[in-house]
C-alpha cells in the first residue's frame, strides 16, 4: 500500500500540471456544466412509481448521449425493471489502470408533493444568503454526484487530450427502489465491469467543510406490514368500544419493537452481530465531539441504544426504524371511522454478522405472534442487503484521501454510514472489486425530503475533488 | 303517560283508515320517490371539505324546493358554516300537536376514493341476490332517512288532504363535521322549533328485521394530535438509529392510552362516570345474545373493557378510539424517510357524568407528558358534546313504538348507541324538547365507509313506519 502522504518527484510535478490544467478547465466550464446538470435534474426519473417510467427512460438516453459526446462508447442496457447506462472510454488513456465510476440517475418520489415550496423538476439557480442554490428532486441525491465525475472526466480529457486512465461508467436507475435488477446485471456484465477499483459516488461529506470516505455500510431490509381486522371500515361510534382496531393493534406492536434500553426487542435480532472494535470506538468517539457540533440535525427526543454514542449507533449498530404509517381517516375532516386495516413501513439496518433473510423471518414471527386472533397481518418487502465493510488499506482509497485533502484543506474522515448502497456489497463481496465510496452531499440538502437542494459551489468543489483524485492516481501510475 | 298497548276506539278505526290510505299512497309512489332520492344522493354534499361547499348549497336548495312543493313554508337559513333547511307546514292540520322532524343532508367525505367499487355520487338501482340496492355516499347516512319522513308526510297529505299535525322540518348540513353552527342556530330559532316532540331520524335498526328506538347517546370529543420532531424529514438510514422518530413516539403514546384491562389510562378519565344501572344491564344482557347472533360484524380481536359485555361497552361505557393515523412514507415505493411529523385522529365517546372539555384537557395533558423533550405536539379538535339520556316514558316514544311494531311485526328495542348526534343534546337538554330517536339504517350499509349503500325495500318500510307512527299520533291526539 502506498502511504497517503504527498510525494515530490519529477513525475509528480508533470502530473500536477495536468491536474492544474484540468482544474482550470473545470473552473472555466462551471456555468455550462451546471446548466447541463439542471437539465438532468429537470427530468423526473422517479423509480418505484409507474408514473416515473418515462422520466427514467429519458434520463438514461440523455446520459447516454452526453457520454457518447465526451468520448465514451456508451449504451443503455435494458433490464427487467429500469435500464443501466454503461459506458467505456475509447482511445488512448494514461497508465494501465482501469477505473469504474458508479452513480445513480433515479430519484425518490416527491411525495408529499404539497410540502414542496419549490418545483421538484424545474430547477433554477437562486441566490440565498450568498449561496447559489438549486432545488429539485435528485439535485443532491444523486444527480449532482454522478455529474461531478462525468464533468471531471470530460474536463481532464479536454485539458490533457486523453482520459487519465481507462474508464468504465455505470449509471443505475433503480437505486432508490432497492436495485431489483442489479444482481442479474452484474452477473451478466462481470467482464465489462472488471476494473482495478470502483469509485462509488453516492455518499455524504462529514460536514460542509470536511470531506469523507465511507468504509462501512449497513445492510438494509424493507418491510411493509398491514394489519387487517375481520371487518371492513366500521362506524367508530358504534363499534369502537368492542371491535378490533388495526391502528391500535399496529401501534401496540410498533411500541413493543424496542425495549426500554433502546434495543430491538425481536427475538434473536442481535444473534451473530459483530460489535465495534475498541479502536473503532476510540476513533468514532473522537469524531463524536465534532459530530454533535455540526448543528445540522438535532438528536433531541431520539432514543439511542444503551451503551453507545449516537455515531456508534448510526454507523455500527443494527437498528429498526419506522418510515411510514397509514390507516383510517387521513383528513381533512373528522371522519370517525374504525378502519378495516392499517399499514406500517419499516426498515432494518443491519451490521456485519446479520443476514437480511433471517432478520425478516424473525421480524415477521415477532409481529405474527402479536396479532390477535381473528385479525390478520400481510407482509411485503423486496430482497434485502447485508452490511459491507470495505478495506481501509487499499491504495486507491489513499489516493482519494490525498486528492480530497488537497481540495478541501482537511483530511477526509473515514466513516461509517447507516445508509445502504446495494451495489457496494455486490461489487466488493460479490465480484471482489475494491470499492471507494465518497461523495459531497449533506443531510441538510433535504435528501429524500421535500425541497431537496444543492449548491453551485459544492458541485464545483466536488468536481475539482475528482480532478485531484485522478491526478493522484496518474501520479501513482507513473511513479 | 299513555301505555304503549294498542287501543280500540271509534276514533282509532277512523284514523286507521287514514293510515291505510296514506300507506297505499306510499306504495303507489314508491318508484317515483326512490327516483327523487337517487337524485338527492347524486348531489355531493360533503361537509368538512372545501370541495363539498357547492354540493352542500345545491342539496339545501334542492330540498327547499321539494318541501315548498309539498306544502311547506320552507327556507334555506345560512350560517357561518353550512345552511340549514327550515320548513313549517302551511294550511290545516289534524289535532293541535306540533311535531319536529330532523335529518341531515350532509355526508361524509368519500376517502379513500380508490376503495369504492361504485361511483359515490351516481346511484342507480342494482339487483343483488334479490335485493334492489343503491350505492352512494349518503345513501344510508342519512339521505334515505330524511327522505323517508318527507315522503311519509307528503303521502299523508296527498291521501288525507291535510298534514297529520303541525309539522316543522329541520335539515342540517353540518352533522358529519361536528355541527359547528348548531348551537347558535338553535338559540336564534328557539321559537320556530318549539314543538311537542322532535323525531330525530338518524339512527339504526337493531337488526335487519327488528326496529329500534335509541334512548341513550354517547357524547363525543374529536382530537387530532401531531407529533413534531425537531427536524424536518431525514434520511432514515443516516439518522434512524439516533434522531427522534414521530411515528415511534406516536405509537408509544397510542399504545399506552389503554391499560391491560381495556380501560382508558388517562388520569381521571372515569371521574364522575355514571355507571349502568342493574336493570339496564339486565335488559342489555338479554339483548346481547341476539346481538352476538346478528353476524353483521365480527368482534374477534377487539378489546372490551373488563367486566362489561360488548353491548354494555358500546352503549354505556366511555371509550377512546383511533380513527386515523398518518406519517412518513404513504407508499407506493420504499422511501426510507425518517419523518418530521406523524398525526393521529382520535375520538372519545363519553357517557353521562363526563364533560367533553375536561376529557379533552386530560387527554392533552396525558399526551404532553409523554412527548420527549425536544419534540412537540400540536392538538386540534372541534367543540365536543356531552352524552344524552332520553326519557323512555314519553307518550310520543310509546306511539312510535306502536307504529314500528305495526310495520315490522316486532316491538322495537329501546337501545343505546356509541354514536353521537349533537342536536339531540341541544334539543333535549338545551331547549327542553322531548326527542324520539329512530331510524332504519344498518351498520352493514357501510356507513362512513366506501361503497355505502341502502335498499329500496328498507326505504319503503321506513316510509311506511312513519305513516304508522303518524297514525298513532293522530289516534292519540283525537282519542
Amino acid at each position: 500500500m502506498r502511504p497517503p502522504s504527498r510525494q515530490c518527484s519529477a513525475e509528480r510535478k508533470f502530473d500536477v500540471s495536468k491536474t492544474e490544467r484540468a482544474l482550470k478547465e473545470v473552473d472555466a466550464n462551471l456555468e455550462s456544466s451546471v446548466a447541463a446538470l439542471l437539465e438532468l435534474i429537470s427530468i423526473p426519473s422517479v423509480s418505484g412509481e409507474d408514473a416515473g417510467k418515462a422520466g427514467i427512460a429519458r434520463a438514461a438516453s440523455w446520459l447516454d448521449e452526453v457520454l457518447t459526446e465526451i468520448g465514451f462508447a456508451s449504451r443503455v442496457v435494458e433490464t427487467a425493471c429500469n435500464p443501466f447506462v454503461l459506458a467505456r472510454s475509447e482511445g488512448p488513456a494514461e497508465g494501465d489502470k482501469r477505473l469504474l465510476f458508479y452513480g445513480h440517475y433515479d430519484v425518490q418520489p416527491v411525495t408529499p408533493r404539497e410540502a414542496w415550496t419549490h418545483e421538484p423538476f424545474a430547477p433554477e439557480i437562486v441566490e440565498e444568503d450568498g449561496v447559489r442554490r438549486f432545488y429539485g428532486r435528485g439535485a443532491s441525491d444523486s444527480k449532482s454526484q454522478l455529474w461531478s465525475f462525468i464533468e471531471a472526466l470530460r474536463a481532464w480529457k479536454t485539458a490533457n487530450g486523453a482520459f487519465p486512465a481507462e474508464i468504465v461508467i455505470l449509471l443505475e436507475g433503480e437505486e432508490e427502489m432497492g436495485s431489483p435488477s442489479l444482481g442479474a446485471f452484474l452477473e451478466e456484465h462481470r467482464e465489462a465491469l472488471d476494473c482495478d477499483v470502483a469509485f462509488i459516488c453516492d455518499s455524504d461529506m462529514w460536514s460542509p467543510t470536511r470531506p469523507s470516505i465511507t468504509t462501512q455500510l449497513k445492510g438494509l431490509v424493507h418491510e411493509t406490514m398491514t394489519i387487517l381486522a375481520p371487518n371492513p371500515d366500521l362506524h367508530s361510534g358504534h363499534y369502537g368500544a368492542a371491535a378490533a382496531n388495526p391502528i391500535r393493534i399496529l401501534s401496540k406492536i410498533l411500541a413493543s419493537l424496542h425495549d426500554e434500553r433502546g434495543r430491538v426487542a425481536i427475538d434473536g435480532f442481535y444473534d451473530g452481530v459483530i460489535d465495534l472494535t475498541e479502536s473503532q470506538r476510540k476513533r468514532w468517539r473522537e469524531l463524536s465531539a465534532e459530530f454533535d457540533g455540526t448543528g445540522e440535525v438535532s438528536l433531541a427526543g431520539g432514543v439511542i441504544e444503551d451503551g453507545y454514542t449516537a455515531l456508534e449507533a448510526m454507523w455500527g449498530r443494527p437498528a429498526a426504524d419506522f418510515n411510514g404509517i397509514t390507516g383510517g381517516n387521513q383528513g381533512p375532516g373528522g371522519r370517525s371511522v374504525l378502519p378495516g386495516s392499517a399499514t406500517a413501513r419499516l426498515t432494518f439496518r443491519l451490521v456485519a454478522g446479520q443476514s437480511p433473510e433471517t432478520i425478516r423471518t424473525r421480524f415477521r414471527k415477532f409481529v405474527s405472534e402479536r396479532v390477535p386472533e381473528g385479525c390478520h397481518v400481510a407482509f411485503d418487502g423486496p430482497e434485502g442487503n447485508a452490511a459491507v465493510h470495505l478495506s481501509e488499506t487499499n491504495p486507491f482509497l489513499a489516493a482519494a484521501a490525498r486528492g480530497l485533502e488537497a481540495e478541501w484543506g482537511r483530511p477526509p474522515v473515514l466513516k461509517g454510514t447507516g445508509g445502504a448502497i446495494p451495489l457496494v456489497g455486490a461489487l466488493n463481496d460479490g465480484l471482489g472489486l475494491d470499492c471507494v465510496v465518497l461523495g459531497f452531499i449533506l443531510e441538510s440538502d433535504a435528501i429524500h425530503a421535500p425541497d431537496e437542494h444543492y449548491d453551485v459551489e459544492r458541485f464545483h468543489r466536488g468536481t475539482r475533488s475528482w480532478i485531484r483524485i485522478l491526478g493522484e492516481i496518474v501520479v501513482d501510475a507513473t511513479a
